[in-house]
């Protein structure tokens, strides 16, 4: 049994860890961390784990809980992880952190697109970048910190990988739209995320500057072996959960439906929770939702010598929680499905 | 041309005391009152008004803005008004609060629901309770201060008030099932109220405690002469706008559909914003939206001699905002509809 | 490995058998039935199970069906089961009825309230009503037919029924006001369940009319053993799933928290799925999402001396196909909870 | 007084119209066209107007109509107008068409894209297509007939014009991503848009073959006078009202925000509906919710040398029965606005 340990567990992404964790045969949580709620019971917050979890919340002290712990979930805010991870936290369990600070290699771009100084960046060279499709081969037993991907990135790169892998497009072309439900702007109490002011709309936001643009970036730059600079816009949807991306690109020649359809087949078709959708299928939120799977489709525009490449997934599964116990899973030598076998709820 | 100042215009129920005075041909609003955004731009918070309003919002110093008002609206949290209301303040303006500090009669049912003290209980006798359509021979062009009715008190009494004020009924056997949209709830940042914890759920709330009982009670207390105990539920829906009550009680005689609709019709034939709906048609929420309608009906119950009275309205036009303009209207010796002719917006 | 055969399968109760029975050990789904969509790919249709059921759907032919499969789940309108019904099919296979064909023992009130000829009463009186946590004792290896219980009906009864049994209230003061998402609609293709006529509403229907409610009074009546009659009223909430009771009661004698508690406590507090809240909590319908969990709660009104009781589950698991796999369970000697512990999904 | 009939008014957009044109000093509704509730109550079925709209539907008899009013909105299919109109009816009445059936001029694209025959192509040439801030020009007093622009039409083209017409971008590179609230979808009755399809979710539709394309494309290609061809991909989401636009160019020169700026003032900072957002401010669709205001604005990625340009406006009314309106008032001499004045209603 893997004993596990939650820093942030009462937030959106914590509260799905909770969730899957409790449904894997081989995973025992130990530390449900919360910083707002210490001492209160679990499931006085999420009452949804009435009678399943009785544990009272513990504080963030993530040394105190490395010892206890075979692994650790930072579920927590941009820098708080780079704030006190340390030797001695690695030496005592492995950890996966659901937050950026790890995984931009360029510790400059890091601190230039989060406005952040990082503080422990010896720690960044070490850390997988935990996109299991595309770096399963990077995590292993030894792997100490994974950087768990953003929820856009991975859906934005999982959409487009076969298409930037095999040289189909011109990557600096790249246009990501995408739309997120609201549980991607976190459980903080701000007047924006309030339910009157979310329900009802829709808009974009973080136009040009959102910090999932490098990630992006650099994830596709290493599937095309060069720099390269995209558009990112993200949409808040009044929906929970789930990431909609729309992708546009230059087609480099004049492929045909199979052509494309090889290059994603070629990726995926051994993947379980990576579904290339029937021709003309589009990708919707709902036949995700709950589950760590990622739809992808593309139709190809000849009027325009144009790719629209569209994937879908729930964004606190596979865009967090989800992908973070693949992660442990791979790391532990589990199977890489274990707990995470849930089927869509789609409604 | 009706000088008007707002405090709390940052609030739900202010804005739309903005919304709905733009439309109002003799009156203009001088004073954008706000505690979080003082200096700045109105229409920077709510951008609906971009282009429309340019003033800055100011403080909410309500002795200075009496002296440039001819009327304030205070919309403002429960005990402000009745912390700061002076003489003088009554003798520059009319004020017309939206709050309840001026609701009850008996400042001990106040205090003991509200638990705040009231420091200036010596105004409660002379304001008004302004339920425009039973009260409407109390608000005169002398009245000085109104009680503005609270949401679910307005929804309830309008659908209960012909049963009652007829003895149809008893009174003590009323039950008040209560269903309201979020902008009930407030503006203020509270994770309880954050989209993803309203959406996709319903919930009872404030179940036997909720501050509107008393103030039900003590004007349907009115009505039929007498001290009367009811149990009022509220529950919030995830939806920006609407209250929906159903209201259950055991029918003093064996009446008839006639009879009833004979005393629905005898206190709403001739009232505009009351519109007593066709035999077995019941209110919905949506057909009201926006607007200062309020829709009744009901149905008797043979084989337990009871009836449900259904009513639905606006939160917050006929449950606050437009309530308090008809109000405003009929102290200035207005149409009582001037600024109230919206068509309801029913999708 | 139990053979399952679903008539019904693209309806929303029929897709949720589909979800649970896939994460089932022990059953294995051997008959897509539909009628509108007979030879198309179930996943075409549900495409959350893409690559998960490969089956086309096959039709509605009971008969055939039944030498296929151990046990059928009919998800189907009022009357179908009871128009084709037969010894035949019985002998062959057990049936569990999601439909309200086999629910009401006096088939003239059925007649009544449903307003259709019911063309087997012959086999009304064996089906045993599978209300699991009442009538775990009547649900035997050797039941054939099991009248799966009403998703309002449930909800009712579960918040309701140690109130009755005890004797601490007066039946017939029960007053049960039921909010219930779309999905419990159906999703036959009306304009009265489209998106924008459903959306920022809320609305009563079935007032005084409803069918459950002869469900709900058989049901209590036997709690108490009297006749009884009571008010029902269902209201349409704009979200996809969950019930919401509101219960109201004369209580009968001047009884304190504690006795009350023990009540519930006697009948609740060895089930699973019935989850007695803590004092004063009200059961919320996200914190039951996707599970086959009731939360049940009361809280006590010395002022009128009533009793408020509320109840909430997942009309389409608990209230559908939850119950229905329950029942399965029961009758095949599994464990009850197989394929039934999923973790409600709270956004 | 105009005396007004309407066509198809019991769709969302005939609805709007509705509501509108009550709202409007100048104009009389004199007959409620409806194919599928003639001889029932307009009320009855949009309970807003009950008390207000005494009237029942009528036929679809567009020539005995055209005897009794002075103008005629058709909110009808795809393809009804062209195969009814005659030479009586615009001798008799002027036409406002919301269909697609008289925007393009190539009839032969027309056909092509929406997939059905034209039947009165002789129409097309002198029919105006009634952008009002582009064409105000060419909607005159004399103007028979006016194809009112669709909706994703509308914010599309508003979006990009100033770009556009000044030689900003390269047209042939835009990319039009847009999300479009469900009344879009329209009022038939479809499995796809019921409550629980529609909610928690959203999609691409109509990829790369909506037919709004080839209308932004012709109207577009006025602006830059040459042919042009772009990507347009239209996304539902669950809300009832709203289209964002956001698209995607490639700046023709290394342009500052000033420059571009300057380009949307030059077009629009006298038109009263179209308000141009302060610098990175982003258009929502709630604040232009219920008016016949559009937001637009832009942002300049000097990294890529694009422009990302956005806008957001009231589908049924800028985008349909608000838009009618106004060219309405134009043809009919009245301010523009008339009718037209509704504040936004932002939540």
């Amino acid at each position: 049994m893997i004993k596990v340990g939650i820093i942030g567990s009462t937030g959106y992404a914590g509260e799905e860890l909770v969730r899957l964790l409790l449904q894997h045969k081989d995973a025992e949580i130990v530390w449900y961390g919360s910083r707002s709620y210490v001492d209160e019971k679990y499931a006085s917050i999420f009452k949804n784990v009435c009678e399943i979890v009785p544990d009272v919340c513990k504080s963030d002290d993530l040394e105190t809980l490395s010892k206890e712990a075979d692994v650790i979930f930072t579920a927590t805010p941009q820098g708080y992880l780079a704030g006190v991870l340390n030797d001695n936290i690695l030496a005592n369990a492995k950890v996966i952190d659901l937050s950026a600070d790890y995984r931009i290699k360029d510790v400059s771009i890091y601190e230039e697109w989060y406005k952040i100084e990082h503080k422990t960046p010896q720690y960044i060279k070490d850390a997988v970048y935990g996109l299991c499709e595309i770096n399963r081969d990077k995590i292993t037993k030894d792997t100490r910190l994974v950087a768990n991907p953003g929820c856009y990135t991975t859906t934005s790169i999982l959409t487009l990988y076969p298409l930037v892998k095999e040289g189909l497009i011109d990557p600096n072309s790249i246009i990501v739209d995408a739309k997120s439900g609201t549980t991607g702007a976190g459980r903080g109490s701000k007047v924006a995320n309030l339910y009157c002011e979310v329900n009802e709309n829709i808009k974009a936001y973080g136009v040009l500057t959102h910090r999932h643009t490098p990630e992006i970036e650099e994830q596709l730059g290493y599937a095309c072996d060069s720099d390269i600079k995209i558009i990112f816009t993200p949409h808040l949807v009044p929906m929970n959960r789930g990431i909609l991306v729309t992708a546009y690109a230059n087609l480099k020649n004049d492929v045909d439906y199979d052509t494309v359809k090889a290059a994603y087949d070629k990726y995926y078709k051994d993947e379980q929770f990576v579904r290339v959708l029937d021709k003309d299928v589009c990708p919707e939120t709902r036949y995700v939702q709950g589950s760590n799977y990622v739809d992808v489709n593309f139709k190809l525009d000849k009027r325009t010598n144009r790719v629209v490449a569209m994937g879908a997934l729930d964004n606190v599964v596979k865009g967090a929680a989800g992908q973070a116990v693949q992660n442990m899973n791979i790391m532990f030598g589990l199977p890489e499905n274990e707990g995470l076998n849930q089927i869509p709820m789609c409604f």
